[in-house]
């Protein structure tokens, strides 16, 4: 009903790790910016996301463009991470340089895991083999029945709850704005480019550039067209919260065992992770979920079962049909994506913010990078008749 | 601060199962009673409990006198539940007469209980011997593992967080008041009698009977000479509360196997239970427990792993040096107690209200029928120099 305008430069749709990061970095380099999360901000799936920054330790065959744009993002952490906690005043963000270790119990893990090693010294990454007793001289809390383990110094971790509120915290300090429980209902075209969006409740916001980041629920934003939307399905992921009331100590690096983890917090706090799961916009907790967590978890580091219950929660990571994320400019003109980050949103924040950061403001060539080759939104869509091929 | 008083002829103190029960039933026989919630009515152990009536699966050897007391108050529960319903104006507090299976999974589980059919027989209790095909036949949720099950059709459940509101209503319906946010500070005494409470915040209530029914809580009130105080100690107990998205039907009857069970609400609805911890007044929850109880019960039962969590939680239970309640009056005239209960507040509250509104109305031989004689509260105080042995 309200017919209120504001305007900025740009609005970025979606109050989580990735549109806060890219909130902050334009609103820093000059244009103005309206962020509008339709809860509060970090209340989606960055919520629940175990902040692991993991592009060596999740390394997957075929999909090499995700292991450059992780490992990009990787080097340009400690960076954002130092300019953020000046930006915003927060104290810490948990950014620990942990490290991982990867871990088999059985002669058939340990085979994989020997492929493992294989494959990240094909890339030239830095991994070190290690026998059952030097992995459990380094991390005295693993589980005795260890057969092999790798270490991987350079993957680290971040506490996402403590970052999104110190990028909003940032968006503010740089003069942008961020307004909570503002959803959109659509993207307002002015013939065929962007001019703005409407929200829910009916007032208006005019800006020539619009970023959606609004996750698994970018699809329900209206306003574009069907053809050019994205394929964007919800992955669920359960995770369990613990601490120990014996204080920091258990293990000091995320330890992995296939898609079970356990992430440290560097003060007596865990996170147990995670399954995937197509199960559509459901977030219940279930008994089998959380009985495969524990089970895997305390396999790896028995002392896992004096640990405290603080949290069970599951989460909507954003999926695509090839497991990359969707960044860049839309085919419509003004209109950018930042979506499908799937597992790791909180790892691609920084390059994802630089890379829409470079769009937004024109730069030459940023929509044409080697990283944005295989991440930009017309490959999931077919060229209109006439186009060029 | 205060000097406002109140004055009834009984002081319930505590809100849970136990102390609603015997409120009501005084209530309902005349007596003005004022009940007194430190906290929310069922705030306490009740809001934890599983809520199973179940004196036959319970019976353990040399505790005799639980067997009489829980069975008298397993025949009252009928009538005591449909009292309720009627006094209160409640649609159900969740009372199934569902029966409960003893299950084992093994020879060794088979011949324990072997050895369990052959006490209860002993004590002429209704159980039968199924074989395994017949007890999935009878529960098809049941794993294909199973090895031998009893039948105890006579041990029932009911929801505890649906009687204590009810009770709370009945309390009301028959002339009592219940205050909750009402912690009591001490018992006040006039000479060697009773002459009612002095709560936290100053106030007085008069009465010249008073009821401790504050479970583990009880030790705290003051006024009572140490030597008269009641050795109680908190037993902790882990349960999860879980529903099945796909409505009821995985098991009707409760699933017992050693220390753990799941017991069906009869809605979809389910409650698996539960530790027994010595741990002080410690209510934390914990990962080695959640794994346990989602391991026990996916055993006997698979389909629990597709259960939704819906709550994890720990109680309190008021655990005595010989494991009976302690029902009674005190050696100070006017104090009663009705603590001590364990694992069978829930069970025992309508044989609790009974004796203990017998002993309020001071009707013949109320503190010395056979069932009383092994709860009363004496038993843990050696006798006064010159006292009749």
């Amino acid at each position: 009903m309200s017919e209120y305008r504001a305007a900025a430069d740009v609005v970025v749709i979606g109050g989580g790790a990735i549109g806060l990061s890219i909130a902050w970095r334009a609103s820093e380099r000059g244009l103005r910016v309206i962020v509008l999360e339709r809860d509060r901000v970090g209340g989606g799936t960055s919520r629940v996301a175990a902040g692991m920054l993991a592009p060596i330790a999740e390394v997957t065959p075929g999909e090499e463009p995700l292991l450059h744009l992780g490992s990009e993002s990787a080097r340009l952490y400690p960076e954002f991470v130092a300019g953020l906690l000046e930006a915003s005043g927060a104290d810490s963000v948990g950014y620990t340089r942990c490290g991982t270790l990867l871990v088999a119990r059985d002669a058939d893990e340990a085979q994989a895991l020997e492929r493992e090693l294989e494959l990240r010294h094909r890339f030239g990454l830095r991994v070190e083999r290690l026998r059952a007793s030097e992995a459990r001289r380094r991390e005295p809390g693993l589980a005795p029945s260890l057969r092999l383990a790798l270490d991987v110094p350079d993957d680290h971790a971040i506490d996402p709850r403590a970052l999104v509120p110190a990028l909003a915290a940032a968006v503010r300090a740089a003069g942008g704005e961020v307004r909570e429980r503002s959803g959109v209902d659509r993207v307002a075209l002015a013939g065929d480019r962007v001019a703005g969006v409407v929200l829910a409740d009916g007032s208006r916001v005019s800006a020539d550039r619009v970023v959606i980041a609004a996750g698994v629920w970018s699809p329900e934003i209206g306003g574009i067209p069907v053809e050019l939307q994205m394929p964007l399905r919800p992955v669920k992921g359960q995770i369990m919260r613990l601490h120990d009331p014996a204080g920091p100590g258990l293990v000091a690096r995320v330890i992995r065992m296939g898609p079970s983890y356990i992430a440290p917090r560097g003060d007596g706090r865990y996170v147990l992770g995670a399954t995937s799961e197509e199960r559509g916009f459901d977030t219940t907790v279930t008994a089998g979920a959380a009985f495969a967590l524990l089970r895997d978890a305390a396999e790896l580091v028995p002392g896992v079962s004096e640990l405290v219950v603080d949290e069970f929660a599951a989460g909507l990571r954003p999926g695509t049909p090839d497991n990359l994320p969707v960044v860049g400019r839309s085919e419509i003109p003004g209109l950018h994506w930042a979506v499908g980050h799937r597992r790791s949103g909180i790892l691609l924040a920084p390059v994802t913010a630089q890379l829409v950061t470079a769009s937004l403001l024109g730069e030459p060539g940023a929509d044409a990078s080697p990283l944005t080759a295989a991440i930009g939104p017309g490959r999931f869509h077919a060229a209109p008749a006439g186009s060029p091929a």
